[in-house]
């Protein structure tokens, strides 16, 4: 689940309606000139059987132009800082103001972002126990089973450090250690005033299996100046420590410099707008960042046998995130590829979201006939999405072939919908093709890892030569003196 | 080891000689005037007894501020660019040029900025050969015992996936496995022309045991068009694939995007000068990066027992390797204090690099006399160094307690210049107090994680109804239909 929308709230002035957003302009063709070439007049989301067209329009799609921002959020901009700047420029400026300023800076972009004044940064526990109470029961207990079920899984993941104990005395390991505080983003999102607690449940928790001391939540207040009681409710039972009523840049800003209110974080997690993005990588290297997601993305390959009604409700699911969310879907029989892209035109107008999964179909989304599940496997890897679903007879044949993903559903049975909330897995995962280089949130975000050099006396002599020689070689002659002086026991 | 100088080679034009550098102009007051406050009259190394002063002047110097880049390089700068800028805007300039227009920027940047032109960038298989000769024999034998022991160290490192096969038929795990294709950086030196081919071996063969499949190295050619001989013997002895004459920002973007004659790798790692940071830095989240890494330091702790000469040795080897180094001492023995200062006094002379050694032990050295080893400790804690020494007459019973550290040197066999080399643990470690966050180069730095969810049809059904909770709570009523669907079996 990857967000990268320009607000996350629909209170915000900063905010975003999902139609205003375009297509990046580096597009070679008008797209929906493009599309038309192919898809059956009307459909919702377009049937390639041309693998060339479908690289060129759906899995080459994710573009590196910068999206262009929707006027309303131009002018919240001009309005605060006084001229046309773009995302990295206010984040550099919101980073920047805090660091010096502190409470006081943050208060402000508080008050002119979100449109809050604020009293006290920190959430109150009276506030907590309000939101207990504020949600319903079985919301409540479908939050603790999310707990139990991600905590049981990141319990599993190894975390070991180790030590290789010589027989002349000497040692050598690793030891592998929790930070001691870090700092995690819940978002809103732009599914109305709806907010996220799975988001923040997927990051707390592998956090409090790693055994991080101290575990704060920064996430945006509303209007009246609170935070959403689900957001409190979740906080509390993933196991965070303290929640701060910031958003945006403003509160990346915090959690890594530290402010009078918000204690200085090792680092910085969870998804975020296009500002709290690019917060975190101006931040990168002076604070831990996990990633900088973008927008979300689910691949799915089935063969003949599959159930389309299944897989359609799965894209469906998938592209109702937001507008620029992706739902693709390769399989070698075009029976199956016709009869899911009718199951979705039969599926949608029952939707609450329906005009977002149309967007985001039309405009990500697409059917793509294969030659066979050799190529499938194929354009995944070179794709690497963030989710890939296994919907084919015999889905274990072909895990170990898939190289780059971030988590790789198996099966029928094992629906996305349901790994974004209870499976276990943390649902934060790299978007973009990331997945080439990095991993799913997880418990070993929350280590670091300290090298123990012991070698026994007797060893160090062994090795002096050699390393007297490399020192030499690089110039460096108090490095060969050092060690020399250790086998001469000279003073 | 970090490198955080402005150029690797020196005959490069893009060149800085160590007495030009800056303190930040941040600095409260001036420092040389508050350093003579302190310490005895002519002494190398400055020695504090008031802690607050020595927080101030030492402990804290790690600061915020930019470096200023020399004359020399900001002419350099003008004469390519045209334009007074910034080595972040240098390098912002140099990845999206490199992006567009592939070897070609990279042939123009090379001769512009290097001062070569040439003809292939990747290295050939002759001069490799020749290169085998080219070095003393006992210095490839040297070559081959550091990669032999950092080989030995790194293959005991965990790194299983993991699998939970459920009795119902069910599975949830972590598939870990090794990134596909790497670059590492091998910059120069600011020692005269030397090349450091330690620095290569200590990334490429952790890249080797974690089975990465395509080792890249790009290395600053000189000024006849060749690499330094060692570093293409280092490169073939660790395992690497293949070299490329390519240094600075232009080497980072040809390895993050891929040119024709370089293909694109998923991840770049390794030290450089200000403007591989500073392109690393801006390719942070497209490609995966390592570490932003700063000047190197050292803080040694040691109480009275231990050897003056030892310990002032392991001092003035931290600070030859450039004049922004930092060699700190702790302990509560003034007595060892004092000897350790004269010890340095007395060694310097005789060394090859004592103008960069002075240099750096006036501006980020120092010797400060804690009250006892448990406020060392805490000291050390706070300011997190890259390497930390511990000569201490029970140094084992400190290691639990130090938190923030790339290595523990464990006693006084141990010196930091033979974990430079040979003692296995690689010596890419942590700087500028990310060993709060961040850990020393190692095997996880090359191998990715994917989840995998295959939940049973049953299990898939216990846990529909949380799934569904959530979802509805989130607004996101398709992914409740996706999961309901499979419930009911409704098609």
């Amino acid at each position: 689940m990857g967000y990268n929308n320009f607000a996350e709230g629909s209170k915000s002035p900063v905010r975003l309606t999902d139609g205003q957003q375009r297509r990046p302009r580096g597009a070679k063709a008008p797209f929906l000139f493009g599309i038309r070439r192919t898809r059956t007049k009307g459909a919702i989301i377009p049937l390639f059987t041309d693998l060339a067209q479908a690289r060129q329009q759906v899995l080459g799609q994710r573009g590196r132009e910068p999206l262009e921002l929707p006027p309303s959020v131009r002018a919240t901009i001009r309005q605060v800082f006084g001229a046309d700047l773009t995302p990295e420029e206010v984040a550099a400026r919101i980073l920047a103001d805090v660091r010096q300023r502190g409470d006081e800076a943050v208060r402000e972009y508080t008050q002119r972002i979100d449109g809050v004044e604020l009293d006290q940064l920190a959430v109150r526990e009276a506030e907590i126990e309000a939101a207990w109470d504020a949600i319903p029961p079985e919301l409540r207990r479908a939050l603790e089973l999310a707990v139990e079920r991600v905590h049981a899984f990141h319990q599993r993941q190894p975390k070991l450090s180790w030590m290789d104990w010589q027989e002349d005395g000497g040692a050598l390991g690793q030891m592998v250690r929790p930070l001691e505080r870090v700092g995690i983003y819940a978002p809103g999102g732009t599914a109305g005033t709806l907010p996220y607690p799975s988001s923040l449940v997927m990051a707390v928790v592998p956090a409090r299996v790693a055994g991080v001391k101290e575990i704060l939540v920064a996430s945006p207040p509303r209007r009246d100046g609170t935070v959403a009681p689900v957001i409190l409710v979740a906080a509390r039972i993933a196991g965070a420590d303290r929640v701060f009523k910031i958003g945006g840049a403003q509160a990346i800003a915090a959690l890594a410099y530290g402010t009078e209110s918000v204690p200085r974080v090792d680092k910085v997690l969870g998804p975020g707008n296009v500002f709290v993005i690019a917060a975190k990588r101006l931040a990168f290297g002076e604070v831990g960042i996990d990633q900088l997601p973008g927008p979300t993305e689910t691949l799915l390959i089935a063969d003949e046998g599959a159930n389309p009604a299944w897989a359609a409700a799965d894209l469906l699911a998938q592209a109702e995130h937001d507008s620029l969310a992706s739902a693709i879907f390769l399989t070698p029989s075009l029976e199956l590829a016709q009869a899911v892209q009718k199951e979705i035109e039969h599926q949608i107008p029952s939707l609450s979201r329906r005009e977002v999964i149309a967007q985001s179909l039309a405009r990500q989304g697409g059917i793509i006939v294969v030659q066979d599940l050799d190529q499938a496997v194929e354009l995944a890897n070179e794709y690497a999405p963030e989710h890939l679903c296994l919907l084919t007879r015999d889905p274990w044949t072909l895990v170990g072939r898939i190289k780059n993903t971030g988590g790789i559903f198996v099966g029928e049975h094992a629906p996305e919908a349901l790994g974004d909330y209870v499976v276990g897995p943390s649902h934060i995962m790299p978007t973009k093709g990331t997945a080439r280089f990095s991993s799913p949130l997880n418990v070993w975000d929350f280590v670091k890892m300290t090298s123990i050099f012991a070698p026994s006396a007797s060893e160090s002599q062994r090795l002096a030569e050699a390393g007297m020689a490399l020192a030499e070689a690089e110039g460096f002659t108090a490095h060969a003196e050092a060690i020399r002086r250790r086998v001469t026991g000279d003073e």
